[in-house]
């Protein structure tokens, strides 16, 4: 069971579609756990509080179809239709070898939590996250870039409250972004920062990194926000791939299987690709099949 | 947790509401399963088996959600609407100190059935329960008699294969209609054969049947249809109110509560009152209200 949380528009569904190609779709079952929608959007529209807010969904519910769905039993999941914003048909689920579950909350309770196998929390700079949302919500929900401005301010404080707060216990917290100490020129792919907590074990990345360029891609003993030590793997967006390369094979391999490193990985679209991101997906796979825990 | 089984039109919320009525309806919260259909209406149509057939219904989702209700948890109830033959938005339930559960289908299998703590089956003679479904179908749904015909006629395998069967294993089965033994005029009121299995307590009613008029109701050591002991309770559409007054005050005093005996028993309709219902929902609410397990 994988875990993906972050904020609306923070890039949750490209990490968990790139996952399940290189899984394979059909050993994968996604679902969305903003489906636990207490209302429909006309009724939100005369509530005090947002649907980022933990009293505008059935945590309860998700908290049990979580644990049903850990242990192998079927759910009917309920189903929020983002075209109408009505609640409509449940839809029937059966787990399958992997479960990956994104959305605003899914790390919101302990019992949720308990739940996974790996947690990941996506947190892009605000700004960039902005820009992603604005783009998504233009293009293929029909807002124009004011209401998305106005929704985002409405929606800040209860981000703030609710749903920033789950990185604190993700094993895994992506930040793609520029790296907040340089100034790369603007046309420079994003970077990542992947702070790599002891919660879960990660692939020794040690020896591999002092194989490889030092000044593309790095790892550093660090503290998180809470003075908890981490790891921090920086990923340049200029690596060149070649750097990428040796990384995605080393931490491929330590998995000890069969198949061809999966050609899938970091796709962005059609043809761009973010070695950052594929090297997220990669160090998710490594727990998805089998690390050691 | 109550379980009121049985066929279409056989009198399952009539008990129900009886019982909901005379424990509070805020002490209650009833469900029906036949929410838990795997298709919908026009679905259903290329089928090549009824609403009636297990495999037409979530079988696996019930069961675990009657374990949720039975362990105190929420639940998100699919809701089929009858007026449209659509699956709609789930409900929200959240266990009170009572859960009644009727429908076709809920003691199908034998996780369903450790759920509960009473299970009444009713089982009228067919042509009493085909007038009735005949009755209701074309007053409240908007049916011609005919087509209550044919989808009775339809039905009737499965009804044979899935819903019937399900009365062996019921605590209580219930059967309203005349007593086959007898040939009473015709407008007697229905009589009731109560066929009570020593799988739950009853309250002792040789006692009690002692003091009252052995014509009128009567309770008989015999077989059910496997050859299994059990009790069966005659109660006759004849017997005079103050027969069953003796015998309703008897089963309401053995369980040592202080409120005054229900009024709203055996109520069939504003000023119609059943005593064979009536004590059908005494000896239920008996088993609700504490009798000994």
């Amino acid at each position: 069971m994988l875990a993906i949380a972050g904020d609306s528009a923070a890039g949750k569904t490209t990490l968990a579609t790139g996952i399940a190609d290189a899984l394979g779709q059909e050993r994968c079952v996604s679902i969305c756990v903003d489906d636990y929608h207490k209302y429909d959007r006309i009724e939100r529209k005369s509530l005090p509080f947002t649907a980022l807010h933990p009293d505008c969904n059935y945590i309860d519910v998700m908290e049990h179809h979580l644990q049903s769905l850990a242990t192998g039993q079927p759910i009917l999941k309920p189903v929020y239709d983002h075209d109408t914003g009505m609640l409509t048909r449940p839809e029937y689920i059966k787990p399958t070898e992997f479960v990956i579950v994104e959305g605003l909350l899914p790390l919101y309770t302990k019992l949720a939590r308990a739940c996974f196998d790996v947690m990941i929390y996506l947190n892009p700079p605000e700004e960039i996250r902005r820009a992603w949302k604005i783009e998504r919500d233009t293009k293929k929900r029909g807002y124009t870039a004011e209401d998305v401005h106005t929704e985002l301010d409405r929606r800040e404080a209860e981000s703030a409250e609710f749903i920033r707060p789950q990185k604190s216990n993700a094993d895994i917290v992506v930040r793609f972004g520029p790296i907040p100490s340089r100034v790369d020129p603007p046309d420079t792919p994003l970077s990542a920062e992947l702070m790599l907590r002891p919660t879960i074990r990660h692939p020794d990345l040690t020896g591999i990194l002092d194989a490889t360029s030092r000044r593309t891609i790095h790892l550093k003993l660090t503290r998180d926000e809470h003075g908890r030590p981490v790891d921090t793997l920086h990923v340049h967006g200029y690596a060149p791939p070649e750097d990428a390369h040796v990384v995605k094979k080393a931490i491929w391999s330590s998995l000890g299987v069969e198949a061809e490193l999966p050609t899938t990985l970091g796709m962005l679209g059609d043809d761009v690709r973010s070695e950052p991101l594929a090297i997220t997906q990669l160090l998710t796979l490594y727990q998805l099949l089998g690390g050691p825990r």
